[in-house]
């Protein structure tokens, strides 16, 4: 049975890492003539070639114009498209599709906001037909767009029970960050029918790593949609705002007082570039492998339709249709008023695609990466670029793939060695304080390695507890004292892939359960 | 308390991985202008610079004229010295030992059979004194030397029985290549009192991977000091050699036969070259880190007197006073006639560090690694190279140590990104089928994780079964068909550490048991 055969040699190992946050390592920015220029940015022309790649500027300004004149949105002032993405075709037909044949039917999945009420609409890109439904207003809640996260950002400073409040806690306006974030139902009267969300803030006083200096106790709830401060949870004002000294991450900061040891530059070294290629600007060739990538404002990678070449056959046989990470659920394990609310879904609440930022040339991807940009829509529909949101790179680390060297008897000397080799697809988003790296590893053994790094900062939680006045042995913080006035909570990240296993076909099942505590 | 705090934050994690044998995957030899040239490989004037340094040329050619004139070996015309290496000071010494001190004084432990026994003895290189134990003829015995492995292959060749039956099987004496398996005791009468081995041979008609085609049940017993086979065991005349059809990995091979999936080359690069230095030729000094290193006859690889340095204070702290692979114990679990002794000691029988083979340039380590050289000693006493027999580098391999991005909100812009280094010191020895690649990797985090990869060819065994003959579902095999007339008999790979921590000071204990199924 060939099928058997190549279950045995395909062992998906998801594993997540978690990196430690090192304030003490550091490599110098790369000098200007090290860094390899990204990808082209101008996607205005971009045609779709293959039924998953993602909705082009063409296919996101049609959408704005179909619903433009759609009733469900003519009759509203404010309307706000708060997800739209590719509604991918049917497996069976993608299955089916083969390079050449007419492009499947293209549509587009939106969540909209109207009038307070969520709605998934569908929109069918050849004929303009829009099918939707009601949500209602209770439930349903879409994901936060930018524009709505800008703009909630603001409302707290024009509240004057918030300006108060700042004033009596000595913090001096100017250096005040406010972060949007749980949206959803607390159970106060006050949010009936409404869709609010909590904001707190934190002083950005002499340091960039505002994090650290969390303005404890002060939780603002807001109606996302009035722009309105519905209540301020003023508790906390005993804690004082951390120092945060030394806490200043970057590096031109870093290196003026003298905390760094410095690597000399590395990187990958390919002098006749790399091994892969990218077809039609999503479908990646290297070795033995092929698969279709893109981003996606909500799960950030999907790869698609992975197919890996059998040696005896050379015939390309299929992995998996799709996997991505669906979901990451960080529950904090605190029940005090200022966070017992904190157990975030940073997919389905911000996105985690358009989290991502940028990746940094050389820093986040060695040379000879190649970077994939993302199309995504704002508010009303309009394509706007995110540059570089993905790379797709060779790694090699010094490893051994396979190696045999005999002990020379009688003048028989063999010594062969295969250098090990593997595809790296890279994201990294910055939800927040923490960093997730992404990254879906392929080794020419058949084997995908999904990891999630985690960097970043943690989010602590102001104390009264410091050099002077210490914990007393009975208390408990939720958390360890960390430093002076800074508790860092007891924590979850739980990561949740979506895998649609297709090994030599659709017959399979894959089911893993294995939490690990880190 | 400073030690606590650096003790939390050093975590010392033993992984041991093996590494599948991939005979599809494959990189290009390397062009001639790709190589960088390894190190030095004249060593006569070496002079010792440090207390654990290993013996020098000169100081191997004092031992062996010290012994020459020494009564134990004067009165016997032949001897054996099957292990020379430095008798290490004792650890207080070293310790309080500091650069720019003179020398503590130098002495050779040496392994001597003599007339059928064996000695350790002392030797002291400045007053010239000699001490020793004689071990007895029945216990005790020593490493093989690579002088009697050489002619202990010649043994079953002269023999008419062992040609008779190499003839019978038809099989061309031209062909037979053997290999010797284990030294010891074996409970027959004949054994009585002498040194002897099993050896066992295979053929290398049409493929160099002579480990796939076993001349099965044939084996060997030879008295290792009078070079006379003692029995052979001649069993298994039934079992047809494999065919070995499409088993030779040499790259030049799988070429021609098409077999290859080519990647472009790949490497490290470093334009201002690597981070670290090796001082006086074995002080490695690399970020935080500082460590002694060295090459042994026995164990490989020795690191010794690691220390990393405190962020805080600068100081350097101690970490570990002296870690290597002890020991490798390979048993089989098969109890028939041809298999049952083979329980091998892989350090102990055959010298991890003889067994080690030059690295390849490029394809065992990457570009800008240090290469350092072994001088081992002749069963004489006289020193010999043994060139490039450990690497050390840096690696990178494209992955984030830490990394942080804000959401840009109101021009409030931030990517600080800092690509993880480590630093690897590498040693593969070829213990016959087996390569095991030992890597010590070093993080700037404080961890160290020492690493023993598993490489080369299975020890197979032949079996009647192939596509004929099939395996019917009541036999026991003590182990699968691998292919035709081919078992990979069930073994394990135990690898057992030397770990002597020093955490903060030598008042340490460091316990863990963790045995693992791969």
């Amino acid at each position: 049975m060939e099928g058997r055969k190549l279950r045995r040699s395909l062992v998906l190992s998801i594993s997540i890492s978690l990196f430690l946050l090192l304030t003490w390592l550091h490599l110098p920015s790369s000098p200007e003539n090290f860094i390899k220029k990204p990808g082209p940015t101008h996607h205005e022309s971009d045609v779709p070639h293959h039924p998953l790649d993602p909705l082009t500027v063409h296919e996101f300004n049609k959408v704005r114009a179909i619903l433009a004149t759609h009733p469900l949105f003519e009759s509203s002032s404010t309307y706000s498209l708060n997800a739209i993405a590719l509604e991918e075709p049917d497996k069976e037909l993608v299955l089916k599709w083969k390079r050449g044949d007419p492009l499947l039917p293209r549509k587009a999945s939106v969540t909209a906001m109207v009038k307070g009420k969520s709605h998934i609409l569908l929109v069918d890109l050849n004929t303009s037909e829009v099918s939707y439904n009601e949500l209602g207003s209770t439930s349903g809640y879409p994901i936060l767009t930018i524009e709505e996260t800008a703009r909630i950002l603001e409302v707290p400073f024009k509240n004057v029970e918030f300006n108060s409040t700042i004033a009596q806690r000595g913090i001096n306006m100017g250096d005040v960050k406010c972060v949007p974030l749980s949206s959803g139902w607390y159970n106060m009267p006050i949010e009936n029918k409404r869709r609010v969300i909590k904001v707190q803030c934190f002083s950005m006083k002499d340091s960039v790593n505002f994090y650290m200096k969390p303005i404890e106790g002060l939780t603002v709830l807001i109606d996302i949609d009035r722009e309105e401060v519905l209540h301020i949870f003023d508790n906390g004002r005993g804690i004082p705002v951390a120092k945060g000294i030394d806490t200043d991450y970057r590096y031109s900061v870093q290196k003026l007082r003298g905390e760094l040891h410095l690597f000399n530059p590395i990187s990958m070294e390919q002098p006749k570039g790399p091994s892969f290629i990218v077809e039609d600007g999503h479908l990646v060739k290297w070795a033995n492998w092929e698969f279709h990538l893109k981003a996606d404002a909500r799960a950030g990678i999907i790869i698609s339709q992975a197919k890996v070449r059998d040696p005896d056959t050379s015939e390309m046989r299929s992995v998996m249709y799709k996997g991505f990470t669906s979901e990451l659920f960080v529950p904090y394990m605190d029940p005090t008023d200022a966070w017992y609310f904190k157990t975030y879904m940073d997919a389905g609440e911000y996105g985690f695609g358009l989290q991502a930022m940028p990746l940094d040339p050389l820093n986040d991807c060695p040379r000879n990466a190649y970077y994939m940009d993302a199309v995504f829509a704002a508010a009303d529909a309009t394509p706007y670029l995110r540059p570089n949101i993905i790379c797709v790179f060779e790694t090699y680390a010094g490893d051994i793939a396979w190696r045999h060297a005999e002990t020379p008897f009688n003048n028989f000397k063999v010594t062969e060695v295969r250098p090990k080799v593997n595809l790296v697809v890279r994201m990294a988003a910055s939800v927040g304080n923490y960093d997730y790296i992404v990254d879906w590893e392929f080794q020419t053994d058949g084997l995908i390695r999904s990891k999630v790094g985690l960097s970043g900062m943690l989010m602590v939680k102001g104390t009264i507890y410091d050099h002077m006045n210490q914990v007393p042995s009975e208390e408990y913080l939720y958390g360890p004292l960390l430093s002076e006035n800074l508790i860092g909570v007891i924590h979850d990240h739980y990561i949740i892939y979506y895998l649609d296993l297709d090994i030599d076909g659709t017959d399979n099942s894959f089911t893993k359960v294995n939490i690990k505590k880190h």
